[in-house]
């Protein structure tokens, strides 16, 4: 099968269609799609480049669509928002096989499906290498949006799971490159899963947006230190985590120990986890677990907000360390 | 200056303020950008990457800048709609200059400006090549939208303004990368202009959208040929035009004749004109003629919608030949 534009967009076009997304007026096949509803509307997009931000050698072509999809409804999940409508564009170098690009579908369908969005958009173009943008428009919670700033002294600051898995299942994608005899352990897995099929945390999103008592919130990208720095700024705040007390997979000191890799590196500065970091009102910390709770959700307080600026990081009782900024960026 | 993506962030969130725009509630630095108004809403994307749709070679940044966003506009044109919000995202190779970049955005400043619309998201990542991928959001016209569906048979054909003009430009910038001892011909700039800096048709977009005339619209990006047999097919009609009503540029002849290239292609398949072809029922055509002559518009008779499939090209009374999908596509 060739590789044609209008091969692709057939495709795209019976994976689009959703007609159960309300709101949709026109979907693809016109210069513009149109949608209405009340609104007000959140929108955010990402581009993601082969051998950036994935590996082919090690990513399946279905569980990239998924990624693709999954890291740009994290950020609407960040806003406690509900996605909506998913625009798709994509540049194909030569070489890629038309079974590739049809497994990728597959998976941008699977998401499509599992959180309820229409694709109602996109551009399909070849260039030199595979590069992915995503737009991602997502209806406003009810009970409005949680922003990065918000934050204030004597919050509780929570992530919603546990951190430094997406990073070590990288580096044991990276180390299987090169040890492919020794197979992977059966206990490794979910690592490996969590950095090749994250998982938006929409309906944690929404119930913390619902719950009243979060201040501030955001998804966990470029890493706790980075992200969390990201609220303390724009809040106009400090904060403190106590190293003791943040989350992690039990299997993470077993691969960090057989890989040599710090263990503190990849809760603090991995990336790519998708959890969400926020912050909780004093007074409210019980009502917010509780909610989470009732949900099958769970919430892990790792330190709170403070006055002044910047975030420390506790490592042994009253040994502070300051972290601000030290996660990584994508670009240098 | 190194290129880092803060850099370039911070001078985005400069050109990006436009509080002027109505309904913005939160604009770039948070996950997602938040925005309110009635709606409904138009959204489309378009990627362009460095020697597939452009090239930089000859495309100078500033004019490349507001190319990437004005053929994104260009879409809201031929939905009649209006333009509010711009999301955009580059990938930029390694040896790409910060003067180059900040050009570039220049320009992206620029159509912000002169069309209202706030920049209220992006990505800026690395990679091998320059690609551009940008996402457009307007508002609905009050009227409502123009779509490809609609046409109906007596309706007549109209383009909003000469054809051929940036195929022409695109044919001398290529003639003149080889012979640029020649010089460029003075006449001729205006059609180089027409390949580098688009103007989309946004106002007379409008215009036909509230006259309740315009059965059909669609912007011309791939080539009349191409983009007026997408309206039939949506539509189930055919359409007739006739070779002799095909406005062009006076210089094209000149053009054509010293480059030795094909007028009739440069008007029914070169693409990249970004003028509007459309449709008005039977009785309407003084009426859209007068309401765009009123506002110093034009607008061209090229033929007539029938009964039956296909387009059809009248070079001479009574000679038809099919031209259906015989404009160009990006990716074969």
């Amino acid at each position: 099968m060739t590789l044609s534009e209008r091969n692709i967009i057939e495709h795209i076009r019976k994976i689009a269609g959703r007609p159960s997304v309300q709101g949709l007026i026109r979907g693809i096949g016109d210069d513009c799609s149109v949608f209405g509803g009340p609104g007000p509307w959140l929108v955010s997009t990402d581009m993601l480049v082969d051998g950036v931000h994935f590996n082919r050698d090690w990513h399946p072509p279905r569980l990239l669509g998924r990624k693709s999809l999954a890291v740009n409804l994290s950020d609407i999940a960040a806003m406690g928002g509900i996605p909506r409508y998913i625009l798709l564009s994509v540049s194909l170098p030569p070489g890629l096989s038309s079974e590739w690009l049809f497994q990728w579908l597959g998976g941008v369908a699977e998401i499509l499906s599992e959180y309820d969005c229409a694709l109602i958009g996109g551009d399909t173009v070849t260039g030199s290498e595979l590069n992915i943008s995503v737009t991602v428009l997502g209806e406003q919670h009810p009970a409005g949006s949680l922003y990065r700033s918000g934050a204030g002294a004597g919050d509780t600051v929570y992530v919603s799971g546990v951190l430094g898995s997406s990073a070590a299942g990288l580096a044991i994608l990276k180390h299987m490159e090169h040890n492919a005899e020794q197979g992977l352990k059966d206990t490794w897995q979910t690592l490996v899963d969590a950095h090749l099929d994250p998982v938006p945390q929409i309906q944690t999103g929404q119930i913390l947006c619902a719950s009243g008592w979060v201040t501030s919130m955001q998804d966990i990208s470029d890493g706790l230190a980075t992200d969390l720095s990201h609220i303390c700024k724009e809040s106009a705040v400090s904060a403190l985590i106590l190293a003791e007390k943040l989350p992690n997979h039990p299997v993470l000191d077993d691969v960090c120990e057989a890989l040599n890799i710090r263990k503190l590196d990849c809760i603090l500065r991995g990336g790519e986890d998708y959890q969400l970091v926020f912050t909780v009102r004093k007074g409210g910390e019980k009502t917010v677990e509780d909610l989470l709770q009732g949900q099958g959700k769970t919430a892990y307080p790792i330190g709170t907000i403070e006055k002044g600026r910047g975030l420390f990081l506790e490592k042994s009782p009253g040994i502070r360390q300051e972290i601000t900024f030290q996660g990584y960026e994508h670009l240098a």
